[in-house]
């Protein structure tokens, strides 16, 4: 909220510049750090990003991949950017596997009878009709259960309590997060019948986090649940009085290999260069119990507002950028469909990026390989300054898991590094709801992305030629 | 933390003094705030409150009355006290109403259909097989509901979405929590089907809170839940478009008039004058969502912890400590039990002090009437002041739901006011559990109860006298 009188006279300025002075150059000019930095001035009050985080999550709500939820809020994707001005708007369907929670429940039947709350994982097989019943060996880490020798866990079921480390970047989550990935198929080999994990969560509350199990081919495929993190240290606690502890699960969940999902797409047509694109998104599907603010109306509503300022100038951009909400992150595919579907395009698109870490400020931006001294740049650190926002020493290496194909196929990526030190409180869980978005720090992603697509998308940068051209990174 | 090697000498002389030298006299002498003081240093290192604390969540954990939990807590009670080396350890039966809850769903059906999560209110009447379905009338505070003219609400489901302020002494609770308690008699008096509340809780969440709901004799007994905070937002949201909001309820529930609860009591007998008592305690029941650390196991846990530290000492004090478990204090009647139970003594009832209101720290002492400058109290104000604990201008008015009845039989009160701030984002919902008890800060409430109780136990101060003698307070 930095905008002054001297400011609004210079946006008028800007806007009225950008329309009659084309700024086509190797060098940023000093016009498009003005317009850059209005706009991002802009963007700070600009009412857009929430009110697409409330439509989504008031009109639509939760919304996996597969269910009635994902197709409202595919109608609302393509009825919004339309309304937004965005051109060429479409859903571009492919076929998803698809997976549907049934009723779920667990209880601790000794020594202490007590109900568990828990939340089976993405994809997980149900529990035969009846339930499991058996005795759980309580892990304190994945790293314990994998020392387990084979056989040790035959009839058992497998409890994982490892806890998660709170971190700004993230990066706690990659620790933690291999035990709900792997931790039951390690678990069947080692003959369990059912496992638990702890949740993903950087909070000691009653909420259990959900998020995808990703069964191994050469293991049995058993039933697997989140435990909220008060329940694991229930248990842990348990666990410590030595008693042999007695567990039941029930879980149902139905599963098709073949369901309709849709990437939802929008452009802001170049003027000068329209084949040359810069794709931006966050994704539409979110998990079933919560109605999926953070993850990812948020990065929704970021990147359609920063797209739509852009657009707004009565100049055009030279370049296009296209918004995708893509369809099926959670439970993935979504990034494969967009590839296969503009595989044409891949050489003549720019730069991609996603927004997908929730609606906390940004503080730093990673650029892609050999970018942070271009010319057409060199505006950027100053006009990111005022939003405390640092350009990174390291190169982009990940925008987000829609993009990865793309990326694969040469796609230079951008990063914009947002605060994640909260973003893990409430992930997956059902906590993720609208009042966790502060709308001042949403403002201040838009207000980054805004200033950062207004330069690339108005300049000749080659992000591929800088990489090539750029001194191999120090080992 | 505050106890160094010069206090642990004296500790070490305290406890021999205190056994050598009995110390009835009018004014406390120097030696009863040194053993105050020792007292108040050891509990900040006694590991018995959170082991009460974890032993009944972990080993009991939900206990509403006339629960099987109940039952298991109250024989958990009896054998935690004798093995603490109470005396007079029992069970004192008497007869409540029971309630428990069954399956309970919410959604709304139109414009946006959503799933609501709630969580019936306690006592709450269930709705007829099928459910119920039927437009929502949401008001913004309880006010506004009561302005509604009889008849507006035929046929309706009434939701008020007021929400609750944070304070530290809880006053925010008796302001909000009036919407939960008349708010269905009001709105059914109006015509309403049903009623929905926003939880009576400070934080923006998923978790709904429940609590009692209090039915007028004169209005039908319509079905009562309360929406998590999130959802009470959700549904704020969805009315300020205006369209007709549509919701179908379904709660189950069970009643009867008649089922069995338990006060739990142990003494410390006192050595001279053991027929003169002081009655303290928290409640042994809880809410059936969670484990109830915060409500009641700390308060259970402190008030047991200080009256074993005082009776550790190797002369036992004068008077009799009573420590009571009450059995019901969130559906009521465990006062009145213990009342009926002991009339007789209530004339010899030198004082009696509740702790439920959670775990964290004292911030301020209200003493009887006219005793806080009493010659037996002196050493108070110097002995709490290291753990930041002032005493109140004000009397105590109130010391805890299961103590009313006495108090209006003449039983003098006395409160230690806890830091409410975050009590009410935890209470009544799911979440309490015991993650939510920092060790640190419920030992700060066993110090302080723990000097206090050992200058009352060891003096001849009689309360009512003082109370007789006061000036009347001014206007």
């Amino acid at each position: 909220m930095f905008r002054t009188a001297a400011v609004a006279a210079v946006v008028a300025l800007a806007a009225v510049s950008a329309q009659a002075k084309p700024a086509p150059s190797a060098a940023a000019d000093a016009n498009a750090a003005i317009v850059a930095a209005a706009l991002r001035d802009k963007a700070l009050t600009d009412p857009t990003a929430y009110e697409i985080v409330e439509s989504l999550t008031t009109e639509v709500g939760p919304r996996l991949a597969g269910s009635p939820g994902a197709h409202r809020a595919t109608e609302w994707g393509v009825a919004k950017l339309k309304a937004l001005g965005f051109r060429n708007v479409r859903a571009e369907a492919y076929t998803t596997p698809v997976w549907a929670r049934g009723p779920e429940s667990a209880e601790v039947v000794a020594p202490y009878p007590q109900h568990l709350v828990i939340l089976g994982l993405g994809k997980s097989v149900p529990t035969p009709a009846g339930g499991v019943e058996a005795d759980a060996v309580i892990f304190p880490s994945l790293a314990e259960l994998l020392d387990a020798p084979m056989g040790s866990l035959n009839g058992k079921i497998a409890v994982v309590t490892q806890k998660m480390t709170r971190t700004q970047d993230g990066s706690g989550y990659g620790a933690a997060v291999r035990a709900r990935g792997i931790g039951a198929s390690e678990a069947a080999r080692r003959g369990a019948v059912a496992f638990l994990v702890r949740s993903i969560s950087t909070r000691d509350d009653r909420l259990p986090h959900t998020g995808g199990v990703s069964y191994l081919a050469d293991a049995p495929k058993i039933p697997a649940a989140a435990l909220s993190p008060s329940d694991a240290t229930l248990l842990d606690n348990m666990a410590s009085r030595g008693q042999p502890i007695r567990i039941r699960l029930n879980m149902a969940s139905t599963a098709s290999d073949a369901g309709a999902a849709w990437n939802v797409v929008g452009e802001i047509p170049g003027r000068e260069k329209p084949e040359e694109i810069i794709v931006i998104g966050g994704h539409l599907d979110s998990w079933d119990p919560a109605t999926g603010a953070i993850d990812d109306a948020a990065g929704i509503g970021i990147t359609t507002a920063a797209a739509r300022l852009v657009g707004s100038l009565k100049q055009p951009p030279r370049r296009t950028i296209r918004v995708v909400m893509w369809g099926s992150e959670e439970t993935g595919g979504a990034g494969q469909a967009y590839y296969d579907a503009h595989k044409a395009e891949t050489a003549n698109t720019i730069l991609a990026g996603e927004s997908d870490l929730g609606a906390d400020r940004i503080y730093t931006l990673r650029l892609p390989k050999g970018s942070a001294k271009a010319p057409q740049l060199k505006p950027l650190a100053s006009v990111l300054a005022p939003l405390k926002i640092f350009i990174n020493g390291q190169d982009a290496q990940f925008a987000g898991s829609d993009t990865e194909e793309i990326q694969k196929a040469g796609v230079p990526v951008v990063s914009f590094a947002q605060d994640a030190s909260r973003y893990f409180d409430i992930h997956h869980s059902a906590d993720d709801t609208l009042d966790k978005v502060d709308p001042e720090q949403l403002n201040q992603n838009v207000a980054a992305w805004t200033a950062f697509l207004y330069l690339v998308a108005n300049s000749d940068i080659d992000f591929r030629a800088l990489a090539v051209a750029a001194p191999a990174a120090k080992p």
